[in-house]
């Protein structure tokens, strides 16, 4: 078994291949004046199983591109099988038709992911992880609550409560609350027909005063639905509010928004090609669970 | 027959829907804060034949995304057949392993646009025309001489000789020669194996004194390669330069050097979504040659 990455994922790729006792090679690039990316695999992977970490933010058309070169070029050159960590899978909230004709855009990924050559893909924490029926081959969405649980572990909260900002993340909020032994709840959701604005409802039977409440999600875009729970949780009584969110790609003025609704501390993952550098963020390491994931791939107990 | 176009090429997909006498519609976009594309097809495509036009130049990789998304769309809504007219294909020139392990990008591209399920590609003027092989349908290099030479014709040139810049370019020349009635040459290169520097050379019987010199080329990238024949010619005595390439990228300082090295007039084709305003450059609309191959097509003497 081989472990190639790209650049993008030096790090992670070094400690899964570390993690698997396996080669590891980096995956060559660069971009040419016009824009085009170059990809090499600078190894022999003739008869070789290949693992292949990368990540598709930001810039998640070029990424997603270079991705499918790599493939087809590890393909041609005979590899046994491809496997693939995609520690981000780009367009994964593209996935149903809202209005009619609008691209189901994670249905194409995956599919081209699969006629490109990929035998099995793991993604770390999809938005639905049901989306992952797409693609052709064997798919398998790594939850990071593990890893998520250590570090608020460490945080020593004295009576967490996790939540979950919608009915369709839940999972997330379940595999957390877990595996931190603490109480779990949905925030329901009423739209004003007549305003068209939100409210947020308690279910009847939780109180959250003089909690410290764990908000967990997927994703953290312009940050508009994580901030607005955040002020409501702090209105119903909270001593603190965290944010447990896998993909920090804070677009905007998103950190300001969390700020001011008042969130001590956003944790996210390494899942992503950029860092920010800011004291309201703790960044978490996915690498662990990438190994305990593959290996278990490996040893044949997936 | 319905022509849907990508609004960066809004005006080529009017005219060829027109001159099909087909509908016309174009395919609705936008960009999602966080980079990714929506792409919307806003018309009923069931039991219908598609012809999509679009350009993957400039950000190719955005461009190919949405193309693959909205080539998946189509096939999903059930239309009858799909065939893609791509005013420039990107990645053509990374088409063979020049080092082990490269990524042959362009066939990686030409076989993600079948497996999206594009039934006949039509490409205008491919680097190597021989790279369509990759494309696991019909395909077919549209080649912009006629449109070309009835520009050239309106400068009334007295006595025009055309240049191709090597070997493996030869073809687009030769054809553009053709329609112009005139004489055409390959120019000779020699690589200096010590200073690495390039020397060209005319074939022994061929004189440009006093001519028009026409060079021909698929691609002005950065420039250099046009340039330095450009400076040659000029000094082998060509009254004027002429520059015939299908798509204008110029990229960087490329309109500076064909300046200093004595071009009079770039000709190109409107196959990209940028216009560079610049009075070195006469762009040439390729949509006549367009609907006339895909009449051609549609009657079946393709």
């Amino acid at each position: 078994m081989i472990v190639l990455a790209f650049p993008e994922l030096e790090s992670i790729g070094g400690k899964v291949a570390e993690g698997l006792g396996s080669q590891f090679h980096l995956i060559q690039k660069k971009i040419f004046p016009d824009g085009e990316s170059y990809v090499r695999i600078g190894t022999d992977v003739k008869d070789e199983d290949i693992v292949l970490v990368q990540t598709t933010y930001p810039e998640q058309d070029k990424r997603l591109l270079e991705l499918f070169y790599a493939i087809d070029t590890i393909r041609s050159h005979g590899a046994r099988s491809v496997e693939v960590v995609l520690t981000y899978l780009a367009y994964a909230r593209q996935d149903r038709e809202f209005l009619p004709g609008e691209a189901v855009s994670v249905r194409t990924v995956l599919r081209l992911l699969g006629a490109v050559g990929v035998n099995t893909l793991y993604a770390v924490d999809v938005h639905k992880p049901e989306s992952l029926e797409y693609f052709p081959g064997q798919a398998k969405n790594i939850i990071p609550s593990r890893v998520f649980s250590r570090k608020l572990e460490d945080l020593n909260l004295r009576n967490p409560i996790v939540v979950s900002p919608d009915l369709g993340a839940s999972h997330r909020a379940k595999a957390l609350a877990s595996e931190l032994g603490c109480e779990c709840f949905i925030i329901r959701k009423h739209r004003d027909r007549i305003t068209g604005q939100i409210r947020h409802e308690l279910p009847e039977d939780i109180d959250v005063k003089g909690k410290e409440a764990v908000v967990v999600d997927d994703i953290i875009s312009t940050g508009g639905t994580v901030a607005n729970i955040a002020s409501f949780l702090r209105k119903c009584g909270a001593s603190r509010v965290f944010v447990a969110a896998s993909h920090g790609l804070f677009v905007d003025e998103a950190l300001r928004k969390l700020r001011n609704a008042g969130v001590d501390r956003v944790l996210t993952l390494n899942t992503l090609a950029t860092k920010v550098n800011d004291s309201l963020i703790e960044y978490v390491d996915v690498s662990p669970e990438l190994v305990r994931v593959l290996r278990n791939m490996v040893s044949g107990t997936l």
